[in-house]
């Protein structure tokens, strides 16, 4: 165990002093400088307490003014999922709201899609997987004839056990589950854990898949608020907790989070870990974007910081290697036997040629080299479109500036509406994902998520213009 | 609308007399003779009646000695799913006594295995599929990177749909979802008509994945009797129909039924069908193995026969083309648009080049000579496996005679423990599938199901042989 940094310390002493009143909301913070005589800190200490109250949600910082105390971002209420009727053949469920923006793509013909969060198909290394896939149909003459097992290959999973140290997670191949794609992974991480009714947390915004699979599942689900500086408001999170109503279970991206594009700090991610088994309630990982992560060293997960197995890790290859191959796993701990039940009776192990050849290529020492360029690739598709958006969206619009991955989280003013761009943009074949969805909630209805995973072209150029064209023909 | 044909309204009238107890069990049935005159009818009229009133279970006949009326096979209570808790790190739930077989036997050391459904890896065209594998791979560089869409591959879809005609059912490529196997299509078909808590019929014995599936959902099970002549026994289930509780759902395989190996007669099918419209009971056709029966002409599907969009067809290519690839499909009729967004939250689409392999081959005639031929191989395996048990198992035992697949049911005397058998066989490196886990009762514990899907060996021989020396040691 480590003992406690000073900065967290001062930082935890000040937010009692917040939740007690003691000091009020709007209230002017005490400065650096003050701070420093005041607990007898080096400057560096005095500026990490401000940036931890920061990423707390709870302090904001005004130009040339000084740092106040801020209201923690209002907590939405809870949204309570209603079972669709069953006996009437037409589709009601699943988060209607969701359901009908992805039946009008689909009816749409799409030339730019911006809605995707894959790269673009040129980007992974296609062409050695299917050399690893022939070689292991010719190796093994029975392949196609034999079911695999249930967790999934073993070899597979030892790779990935491998690969965890260096996120300094410690999974074990044995108590892994290979799914297919995290989709699957977290589905049976709440059936593993969860009963019908239960209410479960997300962060918000959150990607809308999970609240579609949280609908689907029959759970109530809970919207803790969250920025892209640091994710998840543990503020705003600690409150929910102490609320009479039970949490069973919390789903957090930590690193990349999809939307905002947020990497917790290491602080946080402790803490988090910290306060989720205080309350006995399950935190769900979900690492889909982890690999994605643009930094010289990789990022710690919240699997690392877990000390009683109560953190569920569920990742997926299919943003970061092949989206055609539909691969993910799950390190479930306590309750992997579980999971490898529900595995068997939702739809038995995966294909074993996939998992043969995409082990076979992440063994080699090109899978780490292809990961880096990808990861710069991206980096430089992130900044021109960003600065694109910058040149041909309306002011005031503000743009995320994520260290990875495909996604940018477009604030636009308020007064725009991201529903209307979105069928608007639609009709000339423009595809985005409107922030609505990100939210049971109304909040994000001025914000449209960015994916940032095809190489930049005048194609792209121009319908960038065009969406900046059809916003201002919103005013 | 057809007619009722004159041999079901006079079965029908003799159903009644029984109902009301003007014929009573015991009591000897009215002779063919007596009947014809009776009735005016046909000597082949009066011998349907007869056999129609046998597949539903409450004739007997006693040989020399004419046909006698018959308790219908005592009614199973219901068996209520408890939910496992959900704090503890041990597995518990989900069918116990199933798992702590599955898992003895993943122990093992397994050198003959009559456990499995499947066939010899070689009786299936691996070479074939893995040919279709590589052209698909090197004709789209893309294929493996581009996720493939929910329902699945839509060319796939239509020979699919081509195919069922038939087997006389309509089923129309846009409203089928390709699924991870059979397993994942009866996940969706009952997570989109159920609710946790609701009543589940099932045949008993039935195969015990299915129990596993209504357990893991949180349903309740109910057994509804069959007989390995014509599979679910219609009068039990009419009586369980009309019982105060509600039976939301019904799955059924018709065709060569696990482990019974029944096919249901097409009059069965059709009543079946037809009850289950009437009671508001959803009716969910498991159809794994209807393409290894071994006659001329395809026989009817359940889908066939439903004129009020009221039965979920569900299908796998795992026992019959590929068990490594996991291919199943699911049409749900009015339901279909619910079954594609579960699918999209549980699992996604499936891999796209399995599905383009699999299509390629089965667009083919060479499909139609390898099931021919795979159908042909399967009887003779039976048939050499069925004479061994006969020869090495004890007097009294009984094995089915199945017009197709992969699996023999044998009944051993009342005194035999099939659980027994099942341990000491796996001492000495042989599986096999107790009798007690294909229903939640104890009534087959003396059944054993035997796999024949290898070709006939020495090996195999030997090992009949030693299951007979086991038994014989259980005296
Ligand atoms: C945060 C997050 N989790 C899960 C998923 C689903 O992952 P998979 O495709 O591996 O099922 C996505 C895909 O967009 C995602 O963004
Ligand atoms: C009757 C029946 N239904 C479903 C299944 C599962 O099929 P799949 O392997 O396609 O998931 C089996 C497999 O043994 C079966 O026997």
């Amino acid at each position: 165990m480590h003992t406690t940094p000073l900065y967290r310390q001062l930082a935890n002493h000040y937010l009692d002093a917040i939740r007690s009143g003691t000091l009020k909301t709007g209230e002017r913070f005490p400065s650096i400088r003050l701070m420093m005589e005041k607990h007898a800190v080096s400057l560096s200490t005095a500026v990490q307490v401000c940036r931890e109250l920061e990423d707390y949600g709870v302090l904001e910082a005004r130009p040339r003014s000084g740092n106040y105390i801020r209201q923690p971002d209002t907590l939405p209420k809870t949204v309570v999922s209603t079972p669709p009727p069953l006996d009437t053949g037409a589709y009601l469920g699943i988060h209607e709201q969701v359901s009908s923006v992805l039946k009008a793509s689909q009816r749409a013909t799409i030339k730019v899609n911006f809605a995707s969060a894959y790269c673009a198909p040129e980007l992974y290394p296609l062409k050695i997987l299917q050399e690893h896939m022939i070689k292991a149909l010719r190796q093994d003459q029975h392949l196609l004839g034999v079911q695999g097992s249930t967790g999934g290959n073993l070899a597979l999973r030892n790779i990935l056990a491998r690969r965890a140290l260096t996120t300094k997670a410690n999974l074990t191949a044995e108590k892994m589950v290979i799914t297919n794609g995290a989709t699957e992974a977290i589905n049976l991480a709440l059936r593993a854990v969860t009963q019908p009714g239960d209410t479960v947390a997300v962060e918000s915004p959150t990607f809308y898949g999970l609240l579609q699979i949280l609908e689907s599942l029959n759970l109530r689900v809970l919207e803790v608020p969250a920025t892209a500086h640091s994710g998840i408001n543990l503020f705003a999170l600690e409150q929910l907790l102490q609320s009479p109503e039970r949490i069973r279970a919390l789903i957090v991206i930590p690193n990349l989070q999809n939307p905002l594009g947020s990497i917790m700090p290491d602080a946080n991610k402790a803490r988090l870990v910290q306060l989720c088994a205080e309350h006995g309630t399950v935190l769900i990982e979900d690492d889909t974007y982890g690999d994605l992560v643009d930094t010289e060293q990789p990022l710690s997960t919240l699997k690392h910081w877990d000390c009683s197995d109560n953190v569920i890790y569920c990742a997926s290859l299919n943003k970061t290697l092949a989206p055609g191959l539909r691969l993910g796993w799950i390190s479930a701990g306590k309750w992997h036997e579980r999971v490898e039940m529900l595995k068997h009776t939702q739809t038995r192990g995966c294909e074993t040629l996939s998992q043969l050849a995409v082990g076979a290529f992440m063994k080699t020492p090109s899978y780490e080299r292809y990961l880096r360029r990808l990861r710069k690739t991206l980096t430089q598709q992130r900044q021109q479109i960003s600065a694109a958006i910058t040149r041909y969206f309306p002011p005031g619009t503000c743009v995320t500036d994520p260290r990875g991955g495909t996604l940018l989280w477009v604030e636009l003013p308020r007064h725009y509406s991201a529903m209307a761009l979105f069928r608007e943009a639609l009709k000339v074949g423009i595809q985005i994902s409107p922030g609505d969805i990100f939210s049971n909630t109304q909040r994000f209805d001025h914000f449209v998520r960015i994916g940032c995973g095809a190489p930049y072209s005048p194609k792209i150029d121009e319908a960038l213009a065009t969406l900046g064209r059809l916003l201002e023909n919103q005013r």
